[in-house]
């Protein structure tokens, strides 16, 4: 697991919190994920965890359980505490409504005060893949060192593409050991813009990572969205009220209710084999392939048949053959109960299913 | 069910009988077809018959159930008689070795011969589709025309492409009505010669169907099979031999053992939508299809894609969401337990996956 017994300062770490962001309901990976199995419940390479779980499990040599929460919704909540079953219940936090971000990561805050003011948190996604789990583990402690200069510190990965889904960190001047100013944020670029940046050296990509003194993230909340601040205080004094007032809460987004109102920011580049999984194009770029970049079944046959992905997710135990005969670069998912098949470049339009089938009368299969 | 009451002469139809072939055990529709699941007890078109029962049903306003006696492996005997449940057990024979046509066919003839002296029989593939089942029965009446003139008679289908996987067979002379001579049999010819053959308009496809007065054929096994005519003799004053018996007789089709060597042959034209499904190709173009020429399972979804066959082949009730995303001429087969995905235009190459997996150990999905 990569505990590293020359941690520094193990003692400064006892009050640190980590928040995995598990709201999710994303569609890119139908039929594998449906509306209650998002992606971060799925496995993505056989054998494996659940995206979520594998978050939580990374973070264990640096917070302990007893430290981590996760934040889902409320009709997630059931699934999304019987992957994280090492984690207390009440550390589940279902948030009664989808309001994005902003409001996700301040509750989450207020509660992590209420339980230790002195805390330090840090917000991480629940749904990506990380190669070089030791080299993230030390880059979380850099973006600490932000978070303890005061500043609302994100974690800026170093691209290695001119990606256009992806927001950008324009890296400003240098603080104190690895952490450096935040220029600016940027919104997803056009390529030209994206082959500038990546070219530049200067600009990091937008992983959604933070990391902050509780009371300096709850003063920014106060200060930049105080109705969010109002009713999360109403919910602190009775927390009955949750189903009632959640839902009122400003819906916006961490990036832009806080951190880009916010002067206190400061940016820790990251450079650990990060992929958001982004699509099945991802998934097969992460999975392990043969000679002929097939990634399929164990027992699969493929006859000149080269860069397939098949996924079959399914809790049906028996094993089913699966042969390709003279196809290349498709994607094919059976789960059962559906199945899709698409050439990989053609990733993206996953959607255009999922829209297809919420225009069908009865809806299933979302 | 189209039964003709205009039949010229019912009573003449007292003494005909019906042999259906249906020993056949194809790899060419793998993984819908398998060892214990041959291509004649399948249904190709979703909520059809299998193509065995569709021949019993399809034969029926001639020759009713208790004429028909279908002729099987003995390890395929089981499902044979579930698939023709109206047929009575006695009538579905089973051979306890393959020894290609001319055993099977000389040993039903046999059989019934014991029932009938003045039989006249008519052999017939189980596992064929016929578009235009009231043409056909004309057909098969104008061959037993054939065969009251002491002819052993076939029937050839009239080309409609230059296939090289059939035999043909070359139209003689008129004799009476619509039965002419046969000029000769052909094995199946290259391209060019196939491509003479349809623009001669001299030439029909060797179908595998046979019509004779079982006496005729009885004959024509003494005289140029005389050892399988021994054997049968044999079996038929013991029928406890047949397990001994019947695995020594002579391994030749009834073209090469008996059709060649007669003399007295004849043949009838048919056209009456014939297709030997020789392929998921063929299964394709059998299919009925939507407007961009997809054959898709009942609510399946197509994006941007053309000219797919999707056929999912199981006992499992539940409904599958089919989605194909861009994909074009593809074919793709689900049973459950295997899953399969090629070019149409791969379709012969099924039997590539057939020989990988009898190379694996163990030997599964076969």
């Amino acid at each position: 697991m990569g505990f590293r017994p020359d941690l520094e300062n193990k003692e400064s770490m006892s009050n640190v919190y980590a928040v995995i962001m598990a709201g999710g309901s994303g569609t890119r990976f139908w039929p594998a994920s449906r509306e209650m199995r998002p992606k971060q419940l799925l496995e993505f390479r056989a054998g494996e965890a659940s995206l979520l779980a594998a978050t939580v499990e990374r973070l264990l040599p640096l917070v302990p359980a007893s430290h981590q929460y996760v934040v889902t919704a409320a009709r997630l909540g059931a699934e999304t505490e019987a992957a994280v079953p090492g984690l207390p219940a009440a550390q589940v936090l279902r948030e009664p409504a989808p309001r994005n971000t902003a409001p996700c990561v301040a509750w989450a805050t207020w509660e992590i005060l209420a339980r230790d003011p002195d805390a330090r948190i840090m917000v991480l996604p629940s749904d990506h893949v990380i190669e070089r789990p030791e080299a993230f583990r030390a880059v979380l402690e850099e973006a600490l060192a932000g978070a303890d200069l005061g500043r609302l510190t994100t974690v800026g990965i170093v691209p290695t593409r001119p990606e256009t889904g992806y927001g950008y960190i324009e890296v400003g001047a240098p603080l104190e050991k690895s952490v450096h100013e935040v220029a600016r944020f940027v919104e997803k670029p056009d390529l030209g813009r994206a082959q500038e940046y990546v070219a530049s050296g200067k600009y990091l990509w937008n992983a959604g990572m933070f990391f902050f003194r509780a009371k300096d993230m709850e003063a920014a909340v106060r200060a930049h969205l105080p109705e969010v601040a109002k009713g999360l205080d109403a919910i602190r004094e009775n927390p009955a009220s949750l189903p009632d007032v959640f839902p009122t809460l400003t819906s916006i987004s961490v990036d832009h209710g806080v951190m880009e109102k916010a002067g206190n920011l400061a940016v820790v580049k990251g450079d650990f084999g990060w992929n958001d999984v982004g699509s099945w194009q991802s998934a097969w770029e992460l999975a392990a392939k043969d000679a002929h970049g097939n990634a399929l079944p164990e027992g699969g046959v493929a006859i000149d048949a080269t860069g397939n992905l098949v996924r079959r997710l399914t809790s049906d135990p028996s094993p089913k053959m699966v042969a390709l005969v003279g196809v290349h670069d498709l994607v094919v998912v059976d789960t059962g109960d559906a199945l899709l098949v698409m050439p990989r470049e053609r990733a993206q339009d996953v959607r255009l299913v999922v829209e297809a089938l919420k225009a069908q009368t009865p809806k299933r299969f979302l």
